[in-house]
C-alpha cells in the first residue's frame, strides 16, 4: 500500500476533478507485476493503467491481487468502471485503503467485487490515502473544495509593508514549497486588491505540471485590468464578481452577501460544481480575514520568515475578532523549516 | 566536558551576576574523582567545590585533571582565586572550554597555571560553554546585559485583545517555560503598560529557584501603584523612571531620550554596572517596538498559539518601519513544540 500512494502521488496536478489513486498488482505471492495511477480526466484510472502495464509487459494478471488506495469505482462515468476491469482481468484479491466518500456510491464497487468471489480487505493505510485526497473526500461529503489558506508572514506577523507591497517576505525555497501547494490545488484563489498591488501570476512554474490549477479572482466591480498576469495563460482563469460591473472580464457573477462583499460560501459551492477538490486561498489582508471571519477555512499554511517588520499590514483583518476560548483552537499538522523560513501547518479542530 | 557542562547548568538560577561554571576532577586514568559549580556570588567556585567534595570522600587531589568550563580566576574576588586552589591542591593538567572573556582577565590564569608547570588544554566544547553564559560573555565583553525578547502571539501575530488583556494566548506548558527563560536572567523587565493591563508577577514559580530575577518596571512618571504584584516579594524590584514623577516607588531615575521615554540604553548600561547577564524582556506593543526600533534585541524567545484572535495588538508597535533586507534578517536557533503551541528561538545575526 506505501508503494500504491506513492504511485497515487504522481496523479497530483493530473487527475483533478478525479480523485490520487495509486495501484499496484502483485502475483500471489505477493511479488510486483505492475503499477499504475490516475491519469487526467477522461483518461484511465490507476486500475487500468496498472492492467495495461502488466499486458504491455506480457504478463498475464489472472489470480493476482490488486492494491488500491481508493475504493475501485462501480459506475460508467467518462471512463468504464474499473470494477469491470479488474473481473475481466480475472483479479483474485482487492486491498483497498479507503472506501469511496461519496455517500451514492460507497461501498458498492466493494460489494460487486465481492458478489463476483473477488477476497476483499479494506481499510488499510486509510488516513494517507484520505490525507492524499482530502479535497476530493471533501468535496464528495459537502459539496465544497477543502479549503487551505495560505500566507507569509514575518516573525512579527506582518505581511506586507505599510504600502500593501508583499514581494518577498519569504526566501526562495519557501515561494517554491508554496507553488508546489498551488500546484495540489484545484484553483487558486484572490482577490482584486493582490491583483492590484502585486500583480501575481499565481500559476505553476517551480514544478511540472500537467494541469495548471484555476486561477480565480474575487473582483466585485470586475475591475481587473485585462493585462493582469493572473488572466493569462498557462492555464484558465475565473473572475467572480457581483451584478455591478463596469470591465469585460466577466465570468461568473456571484450573488453578494450582507455586507455588499462576495457570498464566499456561494464561491465555494460554485467551485465545488466545478469539480475543484482543494483551494488554495493566496490573499491579502482584508480578503484573508473574510475567510477566517466566515469560518469558511479547513487547513492553513503560514511561512514564517526570520525578520521583523516593525510596521505593516497584518495576517488578517477579520471584521469581528474571534471567539477566544478552546473552540477556535487549530490543530497542529507539522512544523518545518523550509530554507530561511519555518513552514507551519493546521487544520481547524474536529 | 560534557559533565561538567551538565554540572555547570545546576548554577543557573544561583550564580549571577558569576558565570555558570562546572569542575570535574578525575584521576590520572580518567576516572571521576568529583564534581561542583559555582555557588551564589560570594560563595565558592566550581573548583573550589570540586576540590571539597573530594576532599570530603577522602580523596587526595594530587596529579589530577580538572575538567572547567571556564578559565578559573586569577583574581581575589569576593573569594579567592581558583588558580591558587587548583595549585595548593596539586592538580596536574587542567582542560578548559572558555577563556575567561572578561579583556581584563583573559588568559591570566591560564598563564599562571602554566608557568607552574600545569598542563593546559583549551577549547574543548566552547561553544556550547559560551551559549550557557551568553549574558555573561555579552556583559563582559560590553558592559551590558543580552537582551532576550519574549512574546507569546497568535497565529495571525496578536499579542493581545483588542482591549490590551493577554491572558492567557500560549499554554500552560508554554507558560512554564517561560518561567525557566525567566529563570536564567538576572532581570525581568517590562512597562509599566503591562503591569497596569495585567498585574503580572513576573517571578519564578513553576521551577525551583535560589534567587529569584530583579524585576524592573519601566515607568517614566512612576505611577506604578505600590500594591502592583511586581513590587512585592520574592525577589527584589526596580522602578526605573524619569525625573518628572508622581510617585513613591521611585528606584532609579533613568535619562529620557529625545522622544521623551526612557533611554533604553541607559538601562541596558544601568543593569549592566548592577551586574544583570541576561535580561528577560516581556511587555507590551509599544516597549516591544521601542527595543526592537532601537536595535537592543540580541534574541528572540517567541511562543505561538495555535489560535486566531482576528483583530488585537501586534508584536511590536516600531516607531519606524524596520529596513526591509538581508541586513534585518535573524538567524534561527531552533524550532520546538512545547505544549499545544510552538516556541522559535533567533539571534540577531553577526
Amino acid at each position: 500500500m506505501q508503494l500504491a500512494l506513492r504511485w497515487a502521488e504522481q496523479a497530483i496536478g493530473r487527475s483533478d476533478p478525479n480523485p490520487r489513486v495509486g495501484c499496484v498488482l502483485l502475483n500471489p505471492q505477493g511479488g510486483f507485476l505492475s503499477a499504475g495511477h490516475t491519469q487526467a480526466a477522461g483518461d484511465a484510472h490507476a486500475e487500468v493503467m496498472a492492467l495495461r502495464q502488466a499486458r504491455a509487459q506480457g504478463i498475464d494478471p489472472r489470480g493476482a491481487t490488486a492494491v488500491v488506495t481508493l475504493e475501485p469505482c462501480s459506475h460508467h462515468g467518462r471512463t468504464p468502471p474499473c470494477c469491470d476491469a479488474l473481473l475481466s482481468a480475472g483479479i483474485a484479491r482487492v486491498i483497498v485503503a479507503l472506501q469511496d466518500p461519496n455517500p451514492q456510491v460507497a461501498g458498492q464497487g466493494l460489494a460487486r467485487l465481492a458478489a463476483a468471489g473477488v477476497q476483499i480487505d479494506l481499510g488499510l493505510m486509510a488516513d494517507e490515502a484520505e490525507a492524499l485526497n482530502v479535497g476530493f473526500c471533501h468535496r464528495m461529503r459537502t459539496g465544497r473544495p477543502w479549503v487551505r489558506l495560505k500566507w507569509a508572514a514575518s516573525l512579527d506577523g506582518l505581511t506586507a509593508h505599510p504600502d500593501g507591497s508583499s514581494q518577498w517576505i519569504t526566501g526562495p525555497e519557501a515561494r517554491r514549497d508554496g507553488q508546489w501547494w498551488r500546484r495540489r490545488a484545484g484553483a487558486v484563489l484572490t482577490g482584486v486588491g493582490t491583483v492590484l498591488a502585486d500583480d501575481p501570476r499565481l500559476d505553476v512554474r517551480d514544478w511540472p505540471c500537467a494541469r495548471q490549477p484555476l486561477r480565480v479572482v474575487l473582483d466585485t466591480h470586475a475591475s481587473t485590468p485585462a493585462t493582469a498576469r493572473v488572466l493569462q495563460p498557462p492555464g484558465d482563469a475565473l473572475l467572480v464578481h457581483g451584478p455591478d460591473t463596469k470591465g469585460t472580464q466577466a465570468h461568473w457573477q456571484a450573488p453578494l452577501g450582507t455586507d455588499g462583499r462576495i457570498d464566499l460560501a456561494a464561491v465555494l459551492d460554485e467551485l465545488g460544481r466545478r469539480g475543484t477538490n482543494e483551494l488554495h486561498v493566496e490573499a491579502g489582508t482584508r480578503l484573508n480575514g473574510a475567510w477566517l471571519g466566515a469560518d469558511l477555512v479547513d487547513e492553513l499554511l503560514v511561512y514564517v520568515a526570520p525578520k521583523l517588520l516593525g510596521q505593516g499590514r497584518g495576517v488578517a483583518q477579520v471584521p469581528r475578532a474571534l471567539p477566544f476560548g478552546d473552540a477556535q483552537r487549530w490543530r497542529w499538522l507539522d512544523l518545518t523549516p523550509v530554507g530561511e523560513d519555518v513552514r507551519l501547518r493546521l487544520r481547524r479542530p474536529g
